[in-house]
């Protein structure tokens, strides 16, 4: 049996313990790995300064982004925010046998639906070590057990950042087998076939690699493969409303999933609203390609490329965005559920019975009126820690903090109740009267 | 394209109308489809009795048990069980758009979480065709299309049920291309693949049957291939309860999922218990295999077998029982978490300590303390219409109603608010202000 098999095999068994832990036991080892971070800033450091001068000499050659160099970079302002982020999750209320519903069946017979953690999760994450302490700490507070894998490109930092951290969960009494970290891409290909032992994955990553993980595993993904996101701006928008919104959602941060794509503009508002907008992106350097509707609307003297077919199916994650003329909601609607990604589209509109239409018939894990997409984001929506956003249709939707990592069991306290009382003639019946009465 | 794909991609359109119909419309349609049974009486006895008649010739060649012949009957009787069952179904409330949560990011920002349908669903059972008003019903109610198969021996029940009740649904403005039957074997390969068109799929069937459905396809699959469920009888258990529970959880219905099949008896209990737990066994035609130290607490003259190893991972469904001896508390849980299925497992036991450990340490769906395994089930937990029992670790667990067939999105409802606004220096800080307020 290979490491990793065999350890996390060890981490499904210790995972059963720590879902048994009390939340004091896991506060004070959340307090040990905070305190630890602290204490062992310069190895740390030095570890980091290991990695990055690494990166850096792939960076001069043009096969690794400054931009993935400066997100690896470890100081001591970055593991503050470790440690912050730790303090976090000490605050969080430990989900961990929460009562979701309580329902008396019979006299003495009481069924009580309780949160519990998952069990085994895989998290796989790309090159910030930063995730290394947030995912340990959301996992250790949920009472669930991790293997997991940071980037190839942190692996000293990733390394030190898990022994420091394990090493304190361990001195306050959590079972340190928990929590296995992996290191080669082998290792992923051989966790994807462990189903028996690991009950749900966390991918973090480009497009492919999600896809990857997903075509390639029998265990559920949580997570999203791609973000396609909408603006559909209505013909009853209001348009500096709708200029606003749609630049920030395209130029705030264009490399993540929840910037926009796509922008959809009824006919009969384009000719007032299409020839600022494309003044507005082009001022701020974005490339437009459009169809051939729209580009009636916009000045002949404003450079725009015409879209071709597959451009309705891509994520750019990048300064360009699709613009799309449609002759209504309906239209608007059934474009966004055919082309989208199911992640966040948003309507711009003042009429109320369309934004209630647009919220009902797309079929996206955000829908929103009159905003940013760019609001789609677990901080943003008030959630703590932030462990991905799904696009799944089953478990957790959007932006998925710590309650994704919980599941329930149902717990029945009788004294001896039988079923064969509850059926045949002159059987008893059951109550079924919910109470507000919490387990324990 | 083959028939099933072309109507399953119709159907997955068609469950993103079928998601955004109101109450009423629903509720109509439900009660259509009571009153299209009742009128419709004679042509679905004369279809079941076509079925019947070719069960009953497979059966006398021993090739179909009576009890499934049984199970396949319909009479004026189960029609009205149907009908009553479509009631219950238009008496609950309408999940799609209740709100889960709702908070204030900041002054005219609100974020709800409501409820929606999952979208597309696959249901697989076997001969009874009751399950098809049922599962019909359930999935119109909550919002969702559905593509199911019954068991080939309901070929014409199945089919005359299915027409009689989607066409009724289609006369109250339901579109009926939302609901698909699918006939043969051939059709559940097919749709296997369909990950991208059916978002969830709920077997129900014999172990192999679900392990072939888990097997073969990437969509998630609800429900549980077996059910290995325990008893473990503490040294503190009140011995007349643990008798009583133990002879019901085995003999009130032996062949189904939630029947324990493995007793564990602590040892320093065995002797005062096990002689009358094996007589009532023996007085109940129950066969009962022991391992060597449960031997020597049963009467010689009482016939036992000797445990075989693979006892302790068998699902008779049938009157036998398996009963090893365990040292203690913690022997019976690791015992438990790992031959069981994680289904239903019980402790009887007066000890609160020991009952509060069980719960916590036992990684299954159903957790009991001094009541019978029979319990795990929809109807006994009161939540209506049971679409099967999950032993999945994420989304939803234990015995399935409606609630099981729901998601969620998030609703961004704004006044033009962009994300620039909240990063950087003089960022405006978001509230995050819990309210009580319902969406719409």
């Amino acid at each position: 049996m290979s490491q990793v098999i065999s350890d996390i095999k060890k981490a499904k068994s210790a995972s059963l313990v720590l879902a048994t832990l009390d939340t004091e036991t896991k506060n004070n080892a959340l307090k040990a790995m905070a305190k630890a971070l602290d204490k062992n800033k310069k190895k740390i450091l030095e570890a980091n300064a290991k990695d990055v001068s690494k990166a850096e000499k792939i960076a001069e050659k043009g096969e690794l982004s400054d931009s993935l160099v400066k997100r690896l970079k470890v100081n001591d302002e970055k593991i503050s925010g470790m440690i912050d982020g730790i303090k976090d999750v000490i605050k969080l209320e430990d989900p961990v046998g929460e009562t979701i519903s309580t329902i008396k069946l019979d006299e003495g017979l009481v069924l009580y639906q309780i949160k519990c953690p998952i069990g085994m999760l895989g998290v796989i994450f790309e090159s910030r070590p930063d995730v290394v302490p947030q995912i340990l700490s959301l996992c250790l507070k949920s009472g669930n057990g991790v293997a997991f894998k940071g980037g190839s490109e942190a692996f000293y930092s990733n390394r030190v950042l898990f022994d420091v951290l394990t090493n304190a969960a361990a001195s306050a009494g959590v079972p340190k087998e928990a929590f296995v970290l992996m290191e080669t891409r082998a290792d992923i290909n051989q966790i994807l076939e462990m189903h028996e032992h690991i009950d749900l994955l966390i991918p973090r990553g480009s497009y492919e690699f999600v896809k990857y993980i997903q075509n390639n595993t029998k265990i559920p993904v949580l997570g999203h493969s791609s973000g396609i996101c909408h603006i559909y701006v209505d013909d009853e928008a209001d348009i500096d409303l709708a200029l606003a919104v749609t630049l920030d959602s395209k130029i705030q941060y264009p490399a993540v999933c929840n910037a926009v794509e796509t922008l959809l503009v009824n006919s009969k508002i384009a000719d007032r609203f299409l020839p600022r907008m494309v003044k507005l992106f082009i001022d701020n350097n974005v490339e437009i390609r459009v169809d051939k509707r729209a580009k009636k609307s916009i000045p002949k003297d404003v450079s725009v490329i015409d879209a071709k077919e597959e451009d309705w199916d891509a994520e750019y994650n990048d300064m360009i965005i699709s613009i799309a003329t449609v002759d209504g909601l309906e239209e608007a609607i059934a474009f966004i559920n055919k082309h989208g990604s199911h992640h966040t589209d948003a309507i711009i509109t003042m009429n109320k019975d369309k934004q209630s239409e647009f919220v009902r018939s797309v079929d996206s894990a955000d829908v929103f009126i009159n905003a940013s997409t760019r609001f789609a984001d677990g901080f943003r929506y008030g959630r703590g820690a932030e462990v991905g956003i799904s696009t799944n249709k089953i478990h957790s939707r959007g932006p998925v903090g710590m309650e994704g990592l919980m599941i329930y069991k149902y717990v029945l306290i009788g004294n001896g109740q039988v079923v064969k009382d509850y059926v045949g003639k002159d059987a008893k019946k059951y109550i079924h009267k919910r109470l507000n009465q919490k387990y324990q």
